[in-house]
């Protein structure tokens, strides 16, 4: 039976080709990556790794490599659930969400990873296997685009092999979104899946002001109108705003999603890297389920993929433009609107750790 | 008008005189302490600190240190709501709980501290005045106790000035809580204030089962029953259980705790050094009030007298034995059931620097 052996983490600071911009985050100049490298007593690797909008990196990295590393050490890599509940409780009182729970999610997205090349099978064949071809969209973080730059850039996604867009809303005045919006529609045509994404801008009120606004424009979803605290306030945007909610790229937990979606929440969104990892994020997809309800997701669409290709009620993969492709040996490809989950073992994200080094804070 | 000079934080690892033990979080050998302390362009200075139960103190002080000190430097320390505000949305991706909010409670505590400092005032003077005597209680971390030791304890902490006693529950068999809880009635009578911690131990029907059987005990409140983030389950445990819940500690902003106290707990308990600060649970104490119901505490009892002593509503203040005492100038005495909030400027509380030194993790 191998064991762990060691677990490694490291903390890059990847900078953006060009600063983005969204409602509620402000400016980004460029992102973290935190890798949780587990080696087992055999010698097998298994690798994850966490993001942040450029903050809370050290805190992952020293909670990953001192405090999570020797209560990993010597256990048995396949007890993944017992691994995660374990950790969970013991690191609660400070947990419970946070850095701690990113370190977690790169520990956990290691261990499924380990387990899955050990059995020479891709991730999603392991997981349960339902269709490699998942859809896909294109998110950009576009706030400060003008209607006539997001149609070029909508055309160069397209160009990219997308067939559905997400863009920001959030402007300081209204009228501006519904520009962008009618310049979109008035470009692609009626049928181009469209969503939008507030990241938590609005007030419950200013949310269904918003959404009746744009409800003209047939999205598929609305994203993250208001902060995630308000499960009641979130039913009053989804009944009188009249578009489904999207929301989970700020929910840290399955239950913090079990609430979520009471609350009104049609497309859950979880990101891998920050609820908790693979093992939550399954739970999270087959609770949607329970609910007749799609999953969606946020960031990390290399190793999503793998997870949505496991799942029968998966809709959009989000494809994000953070720029870590070009650290990863064959980033994903987009084609006519799909990603095609890999087949070879494992989540099949292979860093390129000569080039990280570069890339140190 | 005075400017943030300098924001330095310190991580201390405090050994516990005697292991403790509870029945989510284990055996507790020692608890961490970050401190926070302000240097304004006057040279006044603010000091706060958080601490954990072992766990996370590494990412706490990482991020007070090098990510939020340089983002508050040359601000007007008078500024609490602007500060706090965008420190919360800067780190909300990987924050919204976990060391994130721990950190930002120490430095919002040193905020307070100075302006109070400045201002000549003791802290509960400042936030309103209410009375500085302030009911308190002994919150032991007891579970292993036997009945004999369980009221020996009592007994000391009644010489010491207690007139109020909560204990764990939480063990193996129901039969040993409720003979601990009738050993403490038959000891101290039918009207020593007794309240019972369970430390998330339950699911909701065991939680029901237990709180039907200790409600012959009259307990003044049934803590933490479960984890924290099902409010409807805690519902459950109040209308069926037939007792009032107190929970808290695990909650980490205002917006958690106004869907705890719509889901039923009746004292909610923040800990001013995790829930964001003195301006959180400040908010927290005055959202309690609009629901007609008392604020308790959880931790930092030196602190915490200074908010509760500046709340119409207060109940008890929890003073723990974590022996952080030892470290502290002039710890909080307990008189006849009361702690007094100190009226000298500042929240009162001064470290013994010399000796944190010799703490070092
Ligand atoms: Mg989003
Ligand atoms: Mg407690």
């Amino acid at each position: 039976m191998p064991r762990i052996d060691r677990l490694h983490a490291d903390h890059y600071l990847i900078a953006l080709p060009r600063t983005l911009e969204d409602s509620m985050h402000g400016t980004m100049t460029g992102f973290e990556i935190v890798t949780a490298r587990i080696t087992d007593s055999d010698g097998a690797e298994g690798v994850g790794y966490t993001f942040t909008c450029g903050v809370n990196g050290g805190a992952i990295a020293d909670i990953l490599g001192r405090e999570m590393a020797p209560r990993v050490a010597g256990r048995d890599p396949d007890l993944i659930e017992a691994i995660w509940k374990d950790l969970w409780w013991a690191f609660h009182y400070g947990g419970r969400g946070g850095p701690t729970v990113l370190a977690q999610s790169a520990l956990d997205i290691a261990l499924w990873d380990l387990k899955s090349k050990r059995a020479g099978l891709a991730l999603w064949r392991l997981l349960g296997g339902y269709d490699p071809r998942v859809p896909a969209y294109a998110g950009g973080i576009d706030l400060d685009l003008t209607p006539e730059e997001l149609v070029a850039q909508t055309h160069d996604n397209i160009e990219r092999g997308h067939r559905a867009i997400k863009i920001k809303v959030g402007r300081d005045r209204l009228s501006e979104d519904v520009a962008r919006m009618a310049a979109m529609r008035a470009e692609f045509g009626p049928d181009l899946p469209l969503m939008a994404d507030a990241n938590m801008k609005y007030s419950v009120d200013g949310a269904i002001r918003a959404a009746r606004a744009f409800r003209a424009f047939d999205l598929t979803w609305f994203e993250e109108p208001i902060p995630p605290e308000d499960p009641a306030g979130h039913r009053r945007i989804l009944t009188e705003g009249g578009i489904p909610i999207a929301s989970g790229e700020n929910l840290r937990s399955l239950w913090e999603f079990r609430t979520a979606i009471e609350g009104g929440v049609s497309f859950p969104e979880p990101d891998v890297t920050n609820c908790g990892g693979v093992t939550p994020f399954m739970k999270i997809a087959r609770l949607a389920e329970a609910y007749h309800l799609p999953v969606t997701s946020h960031g990390a669409h290399d190793i999503t993929v793998q997870l949505l290709a496991a799942c029968p009620n998966r809709s959009y993969l989000e494809a994000h433009g953070f720029g870590l492709d070009s650290y990863i040996d064959e980033p994903l490809a987009i084609e006519n609107g799909h990603a095609i989950a890999p087949d070879r073992p494992g989540h099949g994200v292979a860093f390129d750790w000569d080039k990280l080094e570069s890339c140190r804070p």
